[in-house]
């Protein structure tokens, strides 16, 4: 079994190389769920969708986020009626969120209904929430606490960010289908080229999970989100800055110093510090052809 | 003030006609909520959206419900994951429920909520809600009981009806605006032509309501839901059989005969035993002038 750490686009690139490469019960996806919230009455879960929608095929290759062959009729309309918008959902998306939100609040744990959708979606590898237990990640930036949508989309990440916190993360229990999978001798744990911050950070910050991981056993193997000093998408490089450290893979690598065994990073950024074993391969992942051989690469090292 | 009380389609079309002759502050309509359902874990109010959609002028003529330059996206996504799709709600249509709740859960009253939508919408006369409190009509039919809509739209008005309910009507407080209105020396009441037993008979149900119509000392004008022993839309006549009544013009009269001063029913219609003041005028609403005609039949009476 490979276990893969994952938040949102960047690590459902990996997570697709991976799906193409492995047999799919052979694959488990671990999902980052501190970005979740509560908007509009529904119960979104940004990372999950993200890896929902790629694994299917569904991922909006376009806008780069959403669902594909979107319309936005019920956006439009919501405007019409004094709505917020500043969170764009499509009306296809939205199915998944309303179907969500009425079986989460029927009792069933997001676990399932996140199972029992990609099983309908014709996913073969499973996808698993991080904890069934919400986790909540907030920022504190220069515009006072944020959640982390609202910084993130809302706010277009403009607010510097000050401090990290993922509310609800000490009570909250890791997924006993995760714990297993660890406890059963995996082939390798792979960390996703996620943001360390807000992607992979929740995930570690769930009691037991970070022990787990390190007492499994098995290869844990991160490959960089960062190229040249620079993220590849999103606000990676730039919340290093802001946390006082030059943005580089060996920062992102320094975070995971404690687990990790190999690190997959590009020929030409510097690894010094990095205790792991060091693995040089391109790491920028614009067709599937990229995914399917960043996957190898990884699955070379496990 | 002219206050019409109105279910969904066949009130929907009088109260239009209604708020062309009248200006916007002279007219308010009274909807029944006894529709009113849970569905999706969203807040849908069946007769009010009727309303507001023939008073924006947004009401799908093709259809005959919901609303005009629709698109179907969300539905045909929610079918793909497995949820329930018997009920359905367009894209555009969804925006409003979705808002709805929202605002609900948020501790708004449905007045707020209906009367700020219809503002947003462009519409002039008031639109209420017969209570804030929640009445829900409910059927004991030849398959159980069954909520409103499920026997509706579900099940398409097959199983033969036995008795109805209305739960929550015994605790349920009359609109206050409409209390205020009643008490105001209102220029009339009218009974739009809505099926007696599932759109104006949950708004009579709810308490005081009835007693305040009849004492406000106004002229109360009924035009009958039926021509010829027929329904012009949906199941009013069938439910009078299944009641054993013979469907008529005269069937509903007797349903409002404590109340009535005035009764508009066809030309060729049977008046036997009617006892308020007969008004022939043709009540076939299919044109906007047709129902502006009917409007000003209602309004010469008041």
């Amino acid at each position: 079994m490979i276990i893969a750490l994952s938040g949102g686009i960047g690590g459902a690139k990996l997570a697709l190389g991976l799906s193409h490469v492995l047999p799919p019960e052979e694959l488990l996806i671990l999902a980052n769920t501190g970005d979740d919230f509560e908007h509009l009455g529904l119960s979104i879960s940004p990372d999950i969708d993200t890896l929902t929608y790629a694994l299917a095929g569904l991922d909006n290759q376009e806008l780069g986020w959403g669902r594909r062959d979107e319309t936005w009729s019920f956006m439009e309309t919501l405007a019409s009626i004094g709505g917020e918008t500043w969170f764009r959902l499509g009306d296809r998306d939205l199915a998944l969120h309303v179907e969500r939100t009425r079986r989460l609040r029927a009792g069933e744990t997001l676990s399932a209904v996140t199972a029992d959708i990609a099983r309908r979606l014709g996913i073969g590898p499973r996808i698993l929430p991080m904890s069934d237990d919400p986790v909540r990640t907030r920022l504190l930036s220069d515009d006072g606490w944020l959640d982390l949508q609202h910084w993130f989309v809302r706010e277009q990440t403009r607010p510097a960010v000050r401090a990290v916190e993922f509310a609800g993360a000490e009570t909250a229990r890791p997924n006993p289908a995760l714990l297993a999978a660890l406890g059963a001798r995996p082939r390798a744990v792979v960390i996703c080229p996620s943001n360390p911050f807000i992607s992979i950070g929740p995930i570690l910050a769930v009691p037991g999970l970070r022990e787990a991981i390190a007492g499994c056993g098995a290869p844990v193997i991160a490959v960089s989100p960062i190229i040249a000093g620079q993220a590849v998408k999103g606000p990676t490089a730039r919340m290093f800055e802001q946390a006082g450290i030059v943005p580089s893979a060996a920062a992102v690598a320094a975070r995971y110093a404690d687990l990790l065994t190999h690190y997959v990073m590009e020929p030409d950024d510097d690894a010094t510090g990095i205790e792991a074993r060091i693995i040089r391969a391109p790491t920028l992942m614009r067709s599937l052809e990229d995914k399917i051989a960043l996957a190898r690469v990884v699955l070379d090292a496990a």
